[in-house]
């Protein structure tokens, strides 16, 4: 997964522009899946409109001895986004004005964008904003901004039901590893692991610029949205192999945050459990009033928490295979664990023999009630009313010894299934 | 307010009487809107008779020198409220019998009435009890306990609607500041803030004598008040410059109980928070079963707690400006935060854009977003299932803020009401 | 108590056979409304079958001196429960391989069993295994396994209502004083108390062997059970006088739960509140899904919590007249609670007049308040909502105390009960 990060994270992406699309054709190659929409700048989506499309070529400033200073090339960090073109000589004052820095992190470059009001700017380091001397500046960004359209992605991976497990990631931000090339690359690795499974649910996998590019998919797809979707999570920030972290959704109360805590809480006890208060990713449409989508976030170090976020710093050293890794693995435990939900009830009154069917030992002794009490607790609140994320939560046995209880009274013909 | 308080202080007010209307009459010179209502001794009211009326002239106690050594006069604590008339000659030990002290508060003079039980007495401080000598006592209380009538006064100031806000306080204490002058004054004070302001509900005041009074006025409004009353509190104990307290409801979940917690959660963050089960005024009454109105009380140091309480040196030293004034602030605020109460829902799916409103700042940097947070927590949780309480609850924000987002967003026609 | 539990002591008892008919025909000497049930070998009851029947005459293991040391007269827990017959000479080797001892207290003999899978074994202290020898041994069991019967007991004493309280016990269990001689001695002292009572509800009073029985009870009773049980408890090491101990329903809320809560919280306060995931005694079948009765358990230190359990250990030195007593009295109080439940609503709006019914000081001070505040308190939860539970919990107030009020307050004709 590393090695397709590497691949994604020097594109300059932006929220539309030719990034998002050479990003998603590298995405394709991996899932020929992927579906690619286009959706023109002007459309009305929802109380939004799709803006113009920004591209961009080359930025630099130069000293007066024609020095350049600052290079997009270098990092494309340095354009505030969505820049409209510029190309004049200032003295340092006028530079000023336009410079973005942090002062509390002298060796980054901040990430600015200002997609919805006309401006240009350059972002670069405390310190190199400190080296600037009195001069004069030649300041160039060769960029277009214009009609064209809004790009996303969008992965169907029917299953036996058309009901829908639903997961989005964004493919918005210029080259920062962990917010965002992790997202689009776990999201696709598991895309890759879902084709090959027999899958009782449908799954909707959405590659979207952040925030218009949410509501724009969301403006063509709500009302199938809400008729199928019973689970769905945001993947951002997913590549650091730091903790877990948690985003509930508006109400903290839906099936996605229960599988989603249900795991956590046995493989990853330490993760950081945030409110929806909290938020700052796609949640904040999924989960408006209104469109009501049953989303949550797992995630690595939470946005906006960790220093590197949003800066020069969240590069290719902040990832790492084992990152990827770890939340590729932990998602594929609670879709597991989803695709495995559901109400059973033990069809005989009383305490089944299990002695008879191999699964009780033969002889009591003072010990071995211990030995099957996990299997007895599961049994006894096998009784209709629970799913499997309430029987791990009342009994504290993992979701999936909870799933193997099951599969063995299944076999053992003592359960049958409640709707 | 304090002024008014003086002015009221020195009546001997009972639970019928001379005082009472005197003191209805000061109070109807403030507020015009002011009826005062008398119902004749002997009437029933629900489980209980309104009793004989009581009046007093004058009371004291002498020694064989003849000195007044108790003058009604001087304190009107010092005669049992509705003591009969008695006029003899007594010795030491008799004295005694009849004699009310509080060894504990050996300064202060106790507060003790017998309302439905005929006998006479007198109260004294400790100390004067402790100078009193083997000698020949002449005591004297001029009295009548005779068929009259219970005398309560109300005040109805009409809103835009039916359903009204209650506000109840008692006129029944004779000289004791915090407990009961400071009630009717902030009461009366309310009133007149109310009167000059356009109202979305109907208030009630009711100024009424404890216990027997309320339950005389229950008796003869009992349909209408269950019908139209959304909220309701008892003004008692508010006008020492002390902490805040609140007493709940029966049940501790009426729209009287959220709004007095949103308040004083904010303003008045150390206030101490009484259970049902502590109760001592008229809720006993207001929150019966069978009556059922949503009241509660919102006071400074509660009655029964501050060692003042009941006895003489709860006097116009213990009482101010100052804390009557605190008092009438956060009732206007509770009152203005009912007014303002309601259920929205915002009316476009996802975020609205609250750039192209003006509402949201247009360069997107690493702190832009905590500037707009409050603001879009409460939009997210305008799903038409909570009210101002409940956004203020979840999301944090003070109600006061809820109710400015929501009048912002109003303008930009952005919310629907919910009923 | 103790003199009848010393009585059965000595019985070895197992499942079924003669200790169970012979220990049920002395309880049956206690109350002559015991009836006794046999239900044949081979019986299906719900995913069980009734075992053969087991009995034994003697056991020993000989030395080759032939010296007895280990003999089933002298302690019948020696011989592994449903052992089947044996006789021949083992060496040293063979001995140890069916030989079973508990080495972290090396004085005490265990008690094993082995129902449902043929084998035959002895039970020794740790002291005693290590004291055998190379040699060559004889080992006797003269036990007998073959078609015959269960054998259960039951007593119903009828009430005013068809609805019952549903108490249970076993008579499995060889000899152990707590587990289990107390809980069948206790359940024929309640049945005898409640016999000579007036009883509201029909009480149920089963003694049966642990698991196999209570099913096989169940299977014959299961419709007038569900249709008929309110509450219900299961009597189980309820002889040992220390602390006591709570064990939850499935879900922990049956008005059983509630009650025994609401009287251990006053009478017991340092009560040992285990959850359902503790259970280890028939509540496995009473509680189990398709079952659902509504039954926990009071007891003493619990089953497989104090050291001396399933050993020689417990004794007829670990229970006492008094830990028998305490229990008994314990459930007294329980049942009387449940016969006195009820809701109510006081059929005056406001309060009450006590004053004139002779409930009420006549004098008001700073202190009458608190004299009368229990039976104010309960008054004012009197609205037809709330249970005798529901109340004590609320007000604080002991159960006891609350059907005390209650008691007055109907008497008055201040109550109306609500169904």
């Amino acid at each position: 997964m590393y090695e397709l990060l590497k691949k994604i994270f020097p594109i300059c992406r932006s929220i539309t522009g030719k990034g998002v699309r050479e990003t998603l054709n590298i995405l394709k190659e991996e899932c020929q899946l992927l579906n690619i929409y286009e959706i023109p700048s002007g459309t009305p989506v929802f109380d939004w409109t799709i803006p113009d499309e920004w591209n961009i070529n080359d930025a630099w400033i130069k000293n007066s001895k024609g020095e350049k200073i600052i290079d997009f090339k270098e990092n494309n960090l340095h354009v505030v986004g969505y820049s409209t073109p510029i190309h004049k000589k200032v003295n340092l004052e006028e530079l000023l004005k336009i410079v973005y820095t942090l002062p509390e992190q002298p060796d980054a470059i901040p990430y600015i964008t200002s997609y919805y009001k006309e401006r240009y700017g350059f972002c670069m380091s405390e310190n190199q904003k400190k080296a600037l001397v009195d001069d004069e500046y030649e300041i160039f960004i060769d960029s277009e901004l214009k009609p064209g359209s809004l790009t996303y992605g969008e992965i169907i991976i029917p299953g036996q039901s058309t009901k829908e497990i639903f997961l989005s990631t964004y493919i918005c931000h210029p080259s920062m590893a962990n917010n965002e090339c992790s997202g689009p690359v776990v999201a696709i690795n598991l895309a890759k692991w879902l084709m090959n499974r027999q899958n009782k649910y449908t799954y909707r996998i959405v590659f979207a610029p952040e925030t218009i590019g949410s509501i724009t998919y969301l403006s063509k797809n709500l009302k199938v949205l809400k008729e199928n979707v019973i689970a769905g999570y945001i993947l951002t920030c997913v590549g650091d192999n730091r903790c877990y972290s948690y985003l509930a959704s508006r109400y903290g109360n839906t099936l996605a945050d229960r599988a989603a805590l249900s795991i956590l809480k046995n493989y990853a006890p330490d993760y950081v459990h945030y409110s929806y208060l909290d938020r700052g990713s796609d949640e904040r449409q999924y989960c408006s009033p209104g469109v009501d989508l049953p989303v949550c976030s797992v995630m690595r170090t939470k946005y906006g928490v960790y220093p590197e976020y949003h800066t020069s710093l969240d590069n290719l050293d902040l990832v790492n295979e084992e990152g990827l890794r770890g939340t590729f693995e932990l998602y594929k435990k609670i879709i597991t664990a989803i695709e495995n939900n559901a109400k059973y009830k033990i069809n005989t009154p009383c305490e089944p023999q299990l002695g008879k069917r191999g699964l009780y030992p033969t002889l009591s002794t003072k010990q071995s009630g211990k030995q099957v009490r996990n299997l007895m607790n599961v049994i006894t609140y096998l009784d209709g009313t629970n799913d499997i994320f309430d029987i791990s939560e009342i009994t504290k046995v993992s979701v999936d010894e909870v799933i193997e209880h099951i599969q063995k009274l299944k076999s053992a013909g003592l359960l049958e299934e409640v709707q």
